[in-house]
């Protein structure tokens, strides 16, 4: 497991990549819709993890609603594993819940799952594979 | 710049290190007391970064004041930087504010200082340098 990506919630990706390329002394190295997310993502390589940026695309979107109730900040915590399925079914062995079981792509390359947050402590893990083929 | 460490503020150092040891695969590697922090924080190494949960060990500490108002969940980011006094320059001249821009004793044999989060979008960052001598 390694820290794959941080994912912050931001307003406006023009603003915060104004922000976040000054704060890190480099420019990110890509921007990413992910249309049924409702998302637009900006990241940036830092050793070796990510600082993804989230700016909600739609009103009704997840991250519009995160900032509607918590600002803008941390969103979550995003951990590499070799293979999803293994994880989740030694992470359900733990009792922890998920989300979602059934994986969905996301930003970057990436089949992803989200824990559930009531079972990790206030903070949204999602876990990442790479997609394979 | 690396991804040192990823913050996060916790009730119970015993129930959230149950849970982070199950959901990261490992134990942790230590716990450590910051007197003058008032913090007593266990660490988790995900490859190049760290997981630091934090508990209050004071009932005045910036923890408990932090979980009363926000809950547990990530409180800080911490990026490791080859030297403060450069990197804090260079900060400033980007219009950076600092908590304060003396730099302080932290875990795990850190120098830190933490940037003001009204100037970086919500996000409290602490930049940390290895304790040199």
């Amino acid at each position: 497991m390694k820290l794959e990506h941080i994912g912050i919630a931001v307003k406006s990706l023009e603003e915060s990549d104004r922000l976040f390329s000054r704060l890190l002394g480099k420019a990110n190295y890509k921007h990413e819709t992910v249309e049924r997310e409702g998302v637009t993502t900006s990241f940036y390589a830092v050793g070796e993890s990510k600082v993804e940026l989230l700016e909600s695309s739609t009103s009704e979107g997840v991250i519009g609603r995160y900032i509607e109730k918590r600002g803008e900040g941390v969103h979550h915590l995003a951990f590499l594993v070799e293979d999803l399925e293994t994880e989740i079914e030694r992470l359900q062995a733990e009792g922890f819940s998920f989300l979602s079981t059934t994986p969905k792509e996301g930003a970057d390359g990436k089949l992803i799952v989200f824990l559930h947050p009531k079972t990790t402590g206030g903070v949204l893990v999602e876990l990442c594979q790479e997609k394979r083929g």
